[in-house]
């Protein structure tokens, strides 16, 4: 078990995934370090025990002693973070991150990692529509999908230690896929769907009706609620991905639509039956 | 209180809305006869009191003898069930319906209805995603709408009395919309809805993406999984209000696009700000 060796974590950004990450952390006996710009931040975690110790700038003896450094950062904050921090990091130390954007961000800090430090990637596919590390809670992991993201500069050692921080961590569901395989299906099941809710939310001034909306549009709109300035990042820095989800999506919408404008009965209901029959799949999988 | 009046209320069609329409009323002492072509349907709610009689044919003296008479039907159905057998009905009795679509049936039942019967309009906003009375629960009934839809031909006791249903029924929001005013809002929270869900799904053989999908994926899904012969319909019968919400959304989700292929980070911020302001709107109503 290579996680016996790590026994001093550093988690970078202590958010709502940072702080989750290290209350699971603690709770399985790890020193949890932590670094988070707003001191605020630090404070509550170490008044509520979520970190043994914090700071609110990288301070060197604390990246150091790090064994493993866990980065919840936005993809831009990360880079910058490399850039100008890594030198300071304890030779061998194992880097994973939480980014749900892969290909834009994994080749380019490997590519400038010093050889003595590896970088495995990963996403865990959980959250909330909440933020901080005040709404952290480690239980959000557990019905939940951890995918490792390899690439050919990552070791069979780099990649088994980020699987096994997947299932210490309480994920259920734990795959690898490549960056660009990653990229694809997050455009797909994440992002594609977030761009609807938005676009259901602002195609029109439709506060009235929040009177007589069912349960239907309500799971629809959830996620209408987001943070935009990290949203929009992950949007752009994926966005070749997305456009092609968003295209695929779009083709399909405006063929029903003109099935409905041409009054095709038929072919509307081989749409749900379709619908219907590639929707069981995903219950399934509950 | 009217309904003191309505001693025995004959529900046609008789699934999952029948079925649930029909609990609440006997046990709120009301008599429940039913029609259902379905002879199991029948048999079922019978031999679970759910109704206290029941046939499979439009039998006179069962017509002959009901005060209130509740059509959850498919809105052809409806109006083949009207012409076919409206000369059998107790002069007096007040006739009302759960169809999910107005301007197109609601006139023409009207128009050709018996002066001495009066039918007021109504949808109740509650379903599930099983049908048949087997599954039928007037809990769902609880934190629902129920929209109440006259036209001038109503009268205010017609109109009250519809009210007094949804009360008795347990519904926690009761309102009046005009036919058109029903139509178009049901085209946006519910058919617009339905057909984004259908399309996420239809959109490309995505079902190897089951295993990587996140709670976001799986709620805007859910209604994927439609009755493709009553959906079609409802779909067809409101052909204008669903095409005008389906190309006003179109319009905004291409506006979206646009702005990321043109790496418009602060027109995509200020359309998420907006969807999070208008979303809040939503939840203060739950």
């Amino acid at each position: 078990m290579e996680w016996i060796h790590k026994r001093n974590v550093l988690i970078v950004g202590l958010g709502l995934i940072g702080g989750s990450y290290a209350r699971a952390l603690k709770r399985l006996g790890y020193r949890v370090l932590a670094i988070d710009r707003n001191a605020q931040a630090i404070e509550y975690a170490l008044s509520h025990h979520v970190i043994d110790a914090g700071c609110t700038e990288p301070q060197a003896d604390v990246l150091a002693s790090a064994d493993a450094v866990i980065f919840a950062l936005y993809p831009g904050v990360f880079l910058e973070w490399i850039r100008a921090n890594q030198h300071l990091l304890k030779s061998g130390a194992m880097l994973t991150d939480v980014t749900g954007v892969k290909s834009c961000i994994v080749y380019e800090i490997q590519s400038m990692l010093r050889p003595d430090l590896e970088f495995i990637a990963a996403h865990p596919m959980a959250g909330r529509e909440v933020y901080g590390v005040e709404n952290s809670d480690d239980r959000i992991f557990r019905d939940a999908n951890y995918i490792v993201v390899p690439t050919d500069k990552n070791t069979e050692e780099g990649i088994a230690w980020c699987r096994e921080l997947g299932q210490i961590l309480g994920f259920s569901h734990i795959c690898v896929l490549t960056p660009e395989e990653h990229d694809e299906m997050i455009g797909f099941v994440s992002q594609l769907t977030h761009c609807i809710a938005i676009a259901l939310m602002t195609c029109s001034e439709n506060r009235h009706l929040a009177e007589y909306t069912g349960d239907s549009f309500r799971d629809l709109t959830r996620i209408a609620r987001i943070n935009d300035v990290m949203w929009s990042e992950l949007f752009l820095r994926n966005k070749e991905p997305l456009l092609r989800q968003m295209d695929m999506f779009m083709r399909e919408f405006s063929e029903i639509r003109d099935m409905l404008e041409a009054e095709d009965g038929e072919g509307l209901r081989a749409k749900m039956r379709l619908s219907t029959e590639r929707r069981s799949y995903f219950d399934k999988e509950i």
